[in-house]
Protein backbone atom coordinates (compact mmCIF):
# COMPACT_ATOMS: atom_id res chain seq x y z
CA UNK A 1 0.00 0.00 0.00
CA UNK A 2 2.52 2.27 1.06
CA UNK A 3 6.22 2.03 -0.99
CA UNK A 4 7.97 4.60 0.93
CA UNK A 5 10.87 2.70 2.42
CA UNK A 6 12.95 5.65 4.87
CA UNK A 7 16.72 5.19 5.14
CA UNK A 8 18.57 6.08 8.78
CA UNK A 9 21.93 6.13 9.29
CA UNK A 10 23.39 6.17 13.38
CA UNK A 11 24.54 9.66 14.59
CA UNK A 12 26.18 8.23 17.39
CA UNK A 13 26.78 5.12 19.80
CA UNK A 14 25.47 4.61 22.90
CA UNK A 15 27.05 3.41 25.74
CA UNK A 16 25.55 1.76 29.16
CA UNK A 17 26.42 -0.88 31.54
CA UNK A 18 23.78 -3.40 30.20
CA UNK A 19 25.27 -6.37 27.94
CA UNK A 20 22.53 -8.66 28.42
CA UNK A 21 19.12 -7.57 27.29
CA UNK A 22 18.12 -9.90 31.05
CA UNK A 23 19.61 -6.79 33.24
CA UNK A 24 18.40 -3.80 31.87
CA UNK A 25 15.83 -1.73 33.28
CA UNK A 26 12.20 -2.23 31.86
CA UNK A 27 12.37 1.85 31.80
CA UNK A 28 15.35 3.92 32.49
CA UNK A 29 13.34 6.00 35.04
CA UNK A 30 12.84 2.40 36.92
CA UNK A 31 16.47 1.78 37.64
CA UNK A 32 19.19 3.28 39.68
CA UNK A 33 22.75 3.70 39.22
CA UNK A 34 22.32 3.43 35.26
CA UNK A 35 23.99 5.82 34.11
CA UNK A 36 25.35 5.85 30.56
CA UNK A 37 27.02 8.06 27.62
CA UNK A 38 26.36 8.34 23.73
CA UNK A 39 29.21 9.23 21.55
CA UNK A 40 28.34 11.22 18.68
CA UNK A 41 29.85 10.75 15.52
CA UNK A 42 32.13 13.71 15.30
CA UNK A 43 30.74 15.49 11.95
CA UNK A 44 27.25 15.79 14.12
CA UNK A 45 29.02 17.46 16.81
CA UNK A 46 27.67 21.39 15.59
CA UNK A 47 24.49 19.82 16.21
CA UNK A 48 24.63 19.73 19.93
CA UNK A 49 24.92 23.34 20.59
CA UNK A 50 23.21 24.75 23.72
CA UNK A 51 21.66 21.51 24.48
CA UNK A 52 22.90 21.77 27.64
CA UNK A 53 20.32 24.51 28.13
CA UNK A 54 17.81 21.33 28.84
CA UNK A 55 17.90 18.84 31.88
CA UNK A 56 15.93 16.62 30.11
CA UNK A 57 16.39 15.02 26.87
CA UNK A 58 14.54 12.48 24.26
CA UNK A 59 17.00 9.77 22.85
CA UNK A 60 15.59 8.07 19.93
CA UNK A 61 17.63 5.09 18.85
CA UNK A 62 16.94 1.70 17.13
CA UNK A 63 16.50 -1.30 18.90
CA UNK A 64 19.54 -3.46 16.68
CA UNK A 65 19.07 -6.37 19.34
CA UNK A 66 15.01 -6.91 18.42
CA UNK A 67 14.33 -9.26 15.22
CA UNK A 68 11.07 -9.34 14.18
CA UNK A 69 8.04 -8.27 16.25
CA UNK A 70 4.54 -9.70 17.70
CA UNK A 71 1.41 -7.39 16.91
CA UNK A 72 0.07 -8.30 20.55
CA UNK A 73 2.23 -9.20 23.41
CA UNK A 74 2.00 -10.12 26.83
CA UNK A 75 3.14 -7.81 29.35
CA UNK A 76 5.86 -9.42 32.05
CA UNK A 77 4.67 -7.79 35.10
CA UNK A 78 1.02 -8.03 34.82
CA UNK A 79 0.39 -10.64 31.83
CA UNK A 80 -1.95 -8.69 29.79
CA UNK A 81 -2.01 -8.80 26.09
CA UNK A 82 -1.75 -6.16 24.32
CA UNK A 83 -1.61 -5.01 21.32
CA UNK A 84 2.22 -3.95 20.22
CA UNK A 85 1.67 0.10 19.88
CA UNK A 86 0.32 0.00 23.44
CA UNK A 87 3.21 -1.12 24.93
CA UNK A 88 7.10 -0.04 25.08
CA UNK A 89 7.81 -3.58 23.55
CA UNK A 90 11.08 -3.42 21.34
CA UNK A 91 9.74 -6.15 19.12
CA UNK A 92 7.64 -3.73 16.68
CA UNK A 93 7.52 -3.03 13.37
CA UNK A 94 9.77 -0.34 12.68
CA UNK A 95 12.61 -0.88 16.15
CA UNK A 96 12.76 2.44 17.39
CA UNK A 97 13.46 3.16 20.89
CA UNK A 98 12.49 6.21 22.71
CA UNK A 99 13.35 7.01 25.94
CA UNK A 100 13.70 10.19 28.44
CA UNK A 101 17.02 10.90 29.99
CA UNK A 102 18.74 13.42 32.37
CA UNK A 103 21.49 15.21 30.66
CA UNK A 104 24.35 15.95 33.24
CA UNK A 105 27.05 17.07 31.14
CA UNK A 106 28.44 17.45 27.35
CA UNK A 107 32.14 16.87 26.72
CA UNK A 108 33.16 17.30 22.79
CA UNK A 109 31.32 14.35 21.52
CA UNK A 110 30.32 12.87 24.28
CA UNK A 111 26.92 13.28 26.20
CA UNK A 112 26.78 11.75 29.65
CA UNK A 113 22.92 11.06 30.99
CA UNK A 114 21.86 9.01 33.87
CA UNK A 115 18.37 6.94 32.80
CA UNK A 116 19.72 4.47 30.82
CA UNK A 117 17.79 1.34 29.51
CA UNK A 118 19.29 0.52 26.62
CA UNK A 119 21.84 -2.59 25.23
CA UNK A 120 25.59 -1.17 25.18
CA UNK A 121 26.41 -0.28 21.40
CA UNK A 122 22.99 0.89 20.29
CA UNK A 123 22.63 2.91 17.61
CA UNK A 124 21.79 6.16 18.32
CA UNK A 125 19.25 7.97 15.23
CA UNK A 126 17.83 11.12 17.34
CA UNK A 127 18.36 13.64 19.92
CA UNK A 128 15.64 16.28 20.95
CA UNK A 129 15.35 18.45 23.65
CA UNK A 130 12.17 18.07 26.48
CA UNK A 131 10.50 20.73 26.95
CA UNK A 132 8.41 20.92 29.82
CA UNK A 133 5.84 23.65 27.86
CA UNK A 134 5.64 20.67 25.07
CA UNK A 135 6.18 17.65 26.99
CA UNK A 136 4.46 17.39 30.49
CA UNK A 137 0.73 16.43 29.96
CA UNK A 138 -0.15 15.47 34.04
CA UNK A 139 -3.43 14.76 33.26
CA UNK A 140 -2.16 12.31 30.98
CA UNK A 141 -4.39 9.22 32.01
CA UNK A 142 -2.76 4.76 31.72
CA UNK A 143 -2.55 2.02 32.05
CA UNK A 144 0.77 2.17 34.78
CA UNK A 145 1.34 -1.80 34.17
CA UNK A 146 1.18 -1.53 30.37
CA UNK A 147 3.92 0.40 29.15
CA UNK A 148 6.90 -1.68 30.48
CA UNK A 149 9.15 -3.57 27.52
CA UNK A 150 8.73 -7.27 27.23
CA UNK B 1 32.21 5.41 10.93
CA UNK B 2 29.19 3.19 11.80
CA UNK B 3 27.97 1.36 8.59
CA UNK B 4 24.26 0.11 9.53
CA UNK B 5 21.81 1.34 7.65
CA UNK B 6 18.13 1.61 9.50
CA UNK B 7 15.30 0.73 6.70
CA UNK B 8 12.14 1.63 8.12
CA UNK B 9 8.54 1.04 6.35
CA UNK B 10 5.14 3.32 6.95
CA UNK B 11 2.70 1.74 9.38
CA UNK B 12 0.25 4.45 8.04
CA UNK B 13 -0.92 7.45 6.89
CA UNK B 14 -1.40 10.75 9.45
CA UNK B 15 -4.12 12.81 7.80
CA UNK B 16 -4.38 16.48 8.80
CA UNK B 17 -5.56 19.52 7.59
CA UNK B 18 -2.41 20.81 6.77
CA UNK B 19 -1.36 21.31 3.27
CA UNK B 20 1.76 23.64 3.41
CA UNK B 21 4.39 24.14 5.48
CA UNK B 22 3.67 27.88 6.49
CA UNK B 23 -0.48 26.92 8.06
CA UNK B 24 1.17 24.47 10.91
CA UNK B 25 1.15 25.46 14.14
CA UNK B 26 4.58 25.33 15.67
CA UNK B 27 3.83 22.49 17.85
CA UNK B 28 0.81 20.86 18.06
CA UNK B 29 -0.50 21.80 21.71
CA UNK B 30 -0.11 25.35 20.62
CA UNK B 31 -2.55 25.02 18.02
CA UNK B 32 -6.40 25.30 17.88
CA UNK B 33 -8.80 22.82 15.89
CA UNK B 34 -6.23 21.15 14.80
CA UNK B 35 -7.48 17.44 14.69
CA UNK B 36 -6.00 14.49 13.08
CA UNK B 37 -6.25 11.22 12.59
CA UNK B 38 -4.21 8.23 11.19
CA UNK B 39 -5.11 5.61 8.72
CA UNK B 40 -3.12 2.50 9.68
CA UNK B 41 -2.18 -0.35 7.34
CA UNK B 42 -4.77 -3.05 7.78
CA UNK B 43 -2.44 -5.33 8.43
CA UNK B 44 -1.19 -3.56 12.13
CA UNK B 45 -4.45 -2.58 13.31
CA UNK B 46 -4.07 -5.67 15.84
CA UNK B 47 -1.37 -3.92 17.41
CA UNK B 48 -4.01 -1.14 18.23
CA UNK B 49 -5.27 -3.39 20.95
CA UNK B 50 -5.55 -1.49 24.34
CA UNK B 51 -4.11 1.69 23.39
CA UNK B 52 -7.44 3.71 24.13
CA UNK B 53 -6.26 2.98 27.69
CA UNK B 54 -3.59 5.56 26.92
CA UNK B 55 -5.14 9.39 26.91
CA UNK B 56 -2.33 10.42 25.08
CA UNK B 57 0.32 8.77 22.63
CA UNK B 58 3.47 9.51 20.97
CA UNK B 59 3.26 9.22 17.14
CA UNK B 60 6.95 9.06 15.57
CA UNK B 61 6.99 10.16 11.91
CA UNK B 62 8.90 10.45 8.77
CA UNK B 63 9.56 14.30 7.98
CA UNK B 64 9.15 13.27 4.51
CA UNK B 65 8.90 16.94 3.42
CA UNK B 66 12.31 17.58 4.57
CA UNK B 67 15.41 17.58 2.47
CA UNK B 68 18.51 17.52 3.92
CA UNK B 69 19.73 19.30 7.37
CA UNK B 70 21.60 22.12 8.67
CA UNK B 71 23.36 21.79 12.03
CA UNK B 72 22.94 25.03 13.50
CA UNK B 73 19.67 26.63 12.80
CA UNK B 74 18.04 30.00 13.81
CA UNK B 75 14.84 29.64 16.40
CA UNK B 76 12.25 31.08 14.45
CA UNK B 77 10.65 33.37 17.42
CA UNK B 78 13.88 34.13 18.88
CA UNK B 79 16.27 34.20 16.30
CA UNK B 80 18.42 32.22 18.78
CA UNK B 81 21.10 30.02 16.70
CA UNK B 82 20.95 26.41 18.31
CA UNK B 83 22.30 23.22 17.13
CA UNK B 84 19.76 21.06 15.48
CA UNK B 85 19.54 19.04 18.34
CA UNK B 86 18.41 21.39 20.78
CA UNK B 87 15.38 22.06 18.36
CA UNK B 88 12.39 20.49 16.92
CA UNK B 89 13.40 21.09 13.42
CA UNK B 90 11.82 19.26 10.68
CA UNK B 91 15.83 19.54 8.92
CA UNK B 92 17.66 16.98 10.87
CA UNK B 93 20.16 14.50 9.95
CA UNK B 94 17.40 11.89 10.57
CA UNK B 95 14.41 13.40 9.60
CA UNK B 96 12.15 11.76 12.46
CA UNK B 97 9.33 13.73 14.03
CA UNK B 98 7.92 13.07 17.58
CA UNK B 99 4.67 14.78 18.66
CA UNK B 100 2.61 13.92 21.74
CA UNK B 101 -1.47 13.91 20.83
CA UNK B 102 -4.65 12.98 22.64
CA UNK B 103 -5.99 10.49 21.78
CA UNK B 104 -9.93 10.77 21.05
CA UNK B 105 -11.15 7.53 19.68
CA UNK B 106 -10.46 4.43 17.44
CA UNK B 107 -12.52 3.12 15.01
CA UNK B 108 -10.85 -0.02 12.94
CA UNK B 109 -8.01 1.28 11.10
CA UNK B 110 -8.51 4.79 12.18
CA UNK B 111 -6.89 6.90 15.05
CA UNK B 112 -8.65 9.89 15.96
CA UNK B 113 -6.47 12.50 17.79
CA UNK B 114 -5.78 16.73 18.71
CA UNK B 115 -3.15 18.32 18.86
CA UNK B 116 -1.71 17.80 15.08
CA UNK B 117 1.26 19.41 13.94
CA UNK B 118 2.21 17.22 11.02
CA UNK B 119 1.68 18.07 7.55
CA UNK B 120 -1.08 16.10 5.49
CA UNK B 121 0.38 12.40 4.94
CA UNK B 122 2.59 12.66 6.70
CA UNK B 123 4.00 8.92 7.03
CA UNK B 124 3.39 7.39 10.67
CA UNK B 125 6.50 5.22 11.81
CA UNK B 126 5.18 3.88 15.44
CA UNK B 127 3.42 4.64 18.33
CA UNK B 128 3.73 4.43 21.73
CA UNK B 129 1.58 5.01 24.88
CA UNK B 130 2.50 7.96 26.78
CA UNK B 131 2.81 7.01 29.84
CA UNK B 132 2.45 9.79 33.50
CA UNK B 133 4.86 7.57 35.42
CA UNK B 134 7.43 7.69 32.83
CA UNK B 135 7.13 10.55 30.60
CA UNK B 136 6.16 13.00 33.12
CA UNK B 137 8.80 15.40 33.96
CA UNK B 138 7.85 18.59 35.97
CA UNK B 139 11.01 19.47 36.88
CA UNK B 140 12.41 19.77 33.65
CA UNK B 141 14.20 22.64 32.98
CA UNK B 142 14.55 23.89 29.22
CA UNK B 143 15.03 27.30 27.33
CA UNK B 144 11.17 27.81 25.88
CA UNK B 145 11.94 29.46 23.28
CA UNK B 146 13.89 27.11 21.08
CA UNK B 147 11.94 23.78 20.99
CA UNK B 148 9.85 25.39 18.35
CA UNK B 149 9.73 23.88 14.64
CA UNK B 150 11.82 26.50 12.23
Amino acid sequence: MIQRQIVLQPIGIIHTDFTTKENIPRQGRLGTNNNGWVEINPEFVEGLDRLTEYSHIFLIFDFNQSEGFNLTQITPNHHQQKGVFATRSPYRPNPIGLTIVSLERIEGNKIYFSGADMLDGTPLLDIKPYSPELDVYTEAKGNGNSHFRN
